[in-house]
């Protein structure tokens, strides 16, 4: 038995998070604000309905996978119902964290760096995180066993850890994983419906994650826009330069840029097989 | 018997195509300027060594699969060598097809929509064009027999046919081919060292195609440079518009913004099955 976990909002995240700790060891709590994928995920055998936070009060650790507008709110009753260590699963950390300050001795902040352009419990997979890279913002105040015990977590379902304090998280995820999800929106919204038809593998995997979730890519967005405007800035400068570079006919200089973009991709590889 | 087809320039392209008109019924010649291709493809059975275009004088048709700034000199030199009615795979059709238009009664462009990141004979594919839209640019000048043949060719490859005129198609695979392109790479480009170690599968998907065969695609790029350069700078602007949407946080623009995304992917989507 690895300890009592409550995973609070079971979407995607929760559930596939649910169904993972189960299996790892944990006695997973089951806590969402409708009833229906509370049954839903207690039907599949990946813990106990807890409706009622009070039933939660003896949890050893609790995880928010709300939206990242609601975390706040659910981490404030959470703390206010329960004794348990609290963290989350949001893509952003920044202003999260500077909100739940006060609460620094029960939040640690952490973001799994997985997911799926689909949505919901019924999408839920019990190996979505094994291998995946979790990024735990710890902050001066958070209390060394709290961390320890969020660490513990991920690594018992398989998970590689990094720390990085809450606003270089938001710089770095805003270039690995919000630009990225820019550029795949603004590929799909360029395509003409004279080029629709045509369309092979490069426009497929380039647009694969376009349209997923607006509501919760909205929220994602807005809660980490200086950094995500930064990068969108950064890149629409980059391309009008390259524009030039077609316009101009240099050989030269084009080459070089599709050469900075071999680079970058070459950079992702290294990192990922250390 | 489909008749004899001799395939110039054995690289992924040729190779593959080689392949699949020899499982096909056809009889293949397989050239290059270089042996070694040669070889390597007649060993695995893909047609017969043919290093010297006089011996390819019968051939009723020949594909020119060279990189698109050899293209002309290429369909020239096997106009003057045989018979054969001539196509290509290349990925800009206006600027070779005004090129070649005083060859129009034996030259039909088309451009077979597949490919790979990965390059060479070694890594050619009996399968790459099963399913694959091939888009022929018939022009007024050209026999229909010979554009009948072309299309016999890729229709006999399990390949959707489409025609269009080489301005409207340059202008089309601009949107489903170059601009994606350019974006995987510009995507690439802009991954800080920071945030390399914390890409998961969005970028990995976005980025699939950056850095392939930069050479080749200054070729692609430069040959189609105005609409290229077109699409990139309304791209530009519509990425700064995105992060101008950002910076004053408006919530309904960039859900709009995003739906718009969502929409592209659906064109896609509903364009892909029919």
């Amino acid at each position: 038995m690895q300890g009592t976990l409550l995973v609070s909002g079971l979407g995607l995240m929760g559930g596939s998070l649910a169904a993972a700790a189960t299996a790892a060891g944990w006695s997973v709590l089951l806590h969402h604000r409708r009833h229906e994928p509370i049954a839903e995920a207690a039907a599949r055998g990946w813990g106990h309905p807890c409706p009622d936070l009070s039933a939660a009060a003896g949890a050893d650790l609790a995880v928010v996978c709300t939206p990242v507008e609601h975390l706040s709110a659910s981490v404030r009753a959470i703390a206010a119902a329960t004794g348990a260590v609290i963290s989350d699963v949001g893509s952003v950390k920044g202003a999260p964290c500077a909100e739940l300050a006060d609460l620094a001795t029960r939040f640690v902040g952490a973001h799994p760096m997985c997911g799926s352009h689909l949505q919901g419990v019924g999408n839920a997979n019990p190996s979505l995180y094994r291998g995946a890279t979790v990024i735990v913002t710890a902050v001066p105040g958070n209390p060394p066993a709290a961390v320890a015990l969020v660490e513990r977590l991920w690594s018992s379902l398989g998970c590689r850890l990094v720390r990085l304090d809450p606003a270089a998280h938001d710089r770095a995820v805003a270039s690995a994983s919000h630009l990225p999800h820019l550029l795949a929106n603004l590929a799909a919204r360029q395509l003409t419906p004279e080029a629709a038809p045509l369309c092979a593998g490069g426009f497929r995997d380039v647009t694969r994650v376009a349209g997923a979730g607006a509501e919760l890519w909205t929220g994602i967005l807005r809660a980490n826009r200086v950094e995500a405007a930064a990068a969108a800035r950064a890149a629409a400068a980059d391309l009008a330069q390259l524009a030039a570079m077609l316009e101009t006919d240099d050989a030269v200089a084009l080459r070089a840029w599709l050469d900075g973009g071999r680079a970058g991709r070459a950079r992702y590889e290294a990192a990922k097989s250390p």
